[in-house]
């Protein structure tokens, strides 16, 4: 086991009506609210206005900033961060998905530090301090109102970039599993698909660490028990629970102590696919893992087997990965380019922005042939 | 699942050598610092020195207070109430295991509010405020090192309460795996049994909560596969490690999110066996752990065959109780009275104290002839 730190500040409320503190809590951070937000569900399902009644009760003066993208953008988060200068923002209020939060942190970073937020992820300027940041989470997925991670693109650069500093935990996040009702049949799926790929994510890094392997099996099997039974019931409040926490279990380090650091391959891999083809990043993992796992079967079969007698009770490496793909397709996620409508005359391109992106994890580094090897699994069969 | 509420700001820095980072920490909080620890074994095995060494480096003003009992006593914290008001304390640093720092909990109330701290665990009296505590551990077995809680007694009254406060978790914590290389072959057996019991309460408690069950399970399996290897290998850093996370897993909210509350009745009746015998609290746990089980067969048999499917891959009740029973005898914890030397004739005392003291768990409650079973149980083969 590697010498590790527990240390996540953020507050999480969770359960039915846990709005209803929201309120008290923002006041306690300031009166000039930045309220970040998506496309706009949140006004139809009735969660805008829930926020605006609680922001109202202590007379906040709101700021809005609308029109965060599912895959979120870097000139989207530098111009809040503009505004949010002008107006003295105290508090950055996140209400969506992992698009919306991991653009608020960031968002949050720049209103304190100014300048051209991209620099951060580029790791060419610190930041030293943030606005408090508070969630409101609508979608189950990233984990992003746990954590201290932050994912956005630059199309300009044909970027997309994780970036993590301990200023971006939220200081409170509200998870209310009926705030996720209104969620799509695809996009539930893609979150169960992306927890997955977290724990996994984690399962594959540096080191030792046997009870987090534990928790990764935990995290895993809630999924692939409650997930397919949520796909079928979009409104059970019980389901929509389970995969919310486990979720947010998933990348909230529970998974990480005691390891060096996770891999992180796959995701690198997910990014490029979302930044060619705006894929929904859930279904960008559900194709590039089974595609990695393949690969790895020469590398690590082993661990690949560990995986798969707790998981399936079996434990041959390609047995497993062909379980993992069969969960992928039962929850009517992609697991081959053919299925988002990519055909094969796209290789090249594909395995072109890869290697110029240096895709490849922290943990198991690809090369150049590794990387092609990869997109013919993603395109095969 | 219930509404829950994760809120934990203890920081654990876990691992070899983490000690080097104490002094810098302490001197975050002040340099009045009281040290709080047992009998003096780390006088022998060098953490003490490791300490002072780390309190010196920052010119800390050490004010000590020694001879914490095993099964901590409420006129030590008092005495220590007393000395930390007098001397201005503005940290208070424990050194040791569950019970140094449960009284360190209890001093830090107490310097900060005044009068007897008995109130405090009898309900009598809020506490408003507390000093910052620190911890060091040098036992695995308690999880007291990141909760809120807070076990003491009281000789006079013949009572062992707990109590939980917010403001009881400790500030930081340090977890040095060798920290425990020298705690003796029985006392890393009662730890094992304590932790088991930790996440068992939990997972009797109420509420359904799936992932807490599955932590449950991964913290109990994870104690049970090593377990047993570390009391032959007392000095392997990797199986200390193992052990000590675990047990600070079991207690920290981990496996009781999303649960209304534990149970807590075989802890409550382990209390007693303290009281009256001053059995180690571990000892307690392993035999009043399967008394308990024995009654619960009646009410609850889905729930214990549940366990036994995660745990053993086998649902029979009886077999189950009997698998926890075969580990604790595997690691050579007590499982009936006999074993740690108390015969049939002091059942009535037992019963009698147990009954007085309103045994009985928070979800379970116990009859006087459920109470007279499970004694008899305890006394049973």
């Amino acid at each position: 086991m590697q010498n590790f730190k527990i240390e996540n500040p953020t507050i999480v409320h969770f359960g039915n009506d846990v709005i209803n503190d929201l309120g008290k809590v923002v006041s306690n951070y300031g009166k000039n609210v930045l309220l970040v937000y998506g496309k706009g569900s949140i006004k139809k399902n009735g969660i805008y206005n829930a926020v605006i009644h609680q922001l109202n009760s202590i007379k906040a003066n709101v700021i809005e900033c609308k029109g965060i993208k599912p895959n979120p953008l870097i000139m989207d988060v530098n111009n809040a961060v503009s505004l949010g200068r002008e107006k003295q923002v105290e508090v950055v209020l996140a209400v969506g998905g992992g698009s919306v939060i991991d653009s608020a942190k960031l968002i949050a970073l720049g209103i304190s530090s100014g300048g051209d937020v991209w620099d951060f992820m580029e790791n060419k300027r610190k930041p030293t301090a943030a606005v408090p940041i508070i969630s409101v989470l609508t979608l189950a997925a990233t984990g992003s109102e746990m954590n201290q991670f932050a994912v956005v693109q630059n199309p300009q650069l044909k970027k997309k970039l994780g970036f993590r500093h301990k200023l971006m935990y939220p200081q409170h996040s509200f998870l209310d599993p009926s705030y996720t009702f209104s969620v799509s049949k695809a996009y539930t799926a893609y979150g169960i698909a992306d927890l997955i790929a977290h724990a996994l994510e984690n399962y594959f890094g540096k080191g030792e660490a046997t009870l987090s392997d534990r928790f990764v099996y935990s995290i895993i099997k809630e999924a692939m028990d409650y997930g397919p039974a949520l796909l079928n019931n979009l409104g059970d409040y019980e389901l929509r629970a389970k995969i919310m926490y486990a979720a947010t279990m998933a990348l909230n380090g529970l998974t990480s102590n005691g390891r060096e650091f996770g891999e992180w391959g796959v995701h690198s891999i997910g990014h490029i696919l979302s930044l060619l083809y705006d894929t929904a990043h859930g279904a960008t993992l559900s194709i590039a893992y089974p595609a990695w796992l393949k690969l790895m079967t020469e590398r690590i079969p082993e661990r690949i087997s560990e995986l798969g007698k707790a998981l399936f009770d079996q434990s041959d490496p390609e047995k497993t990965i062909l379980e993992i793909e069969n969960f992928f397709r039962k929850i009517e996620c992609p697991v081959r380019m053919s299925e988002i409508g990519i055909d094969g005359s796209k290789k090249s391109e594909i395995i072109q922005l890869m290697i110029q992106n240096k895709v490849g994890g922290m943990h198991y580094s690809l090369k150049d042939k590794d990387v092609k090897r990869i997109v013919e699994y993603m395109f095969e069969g």
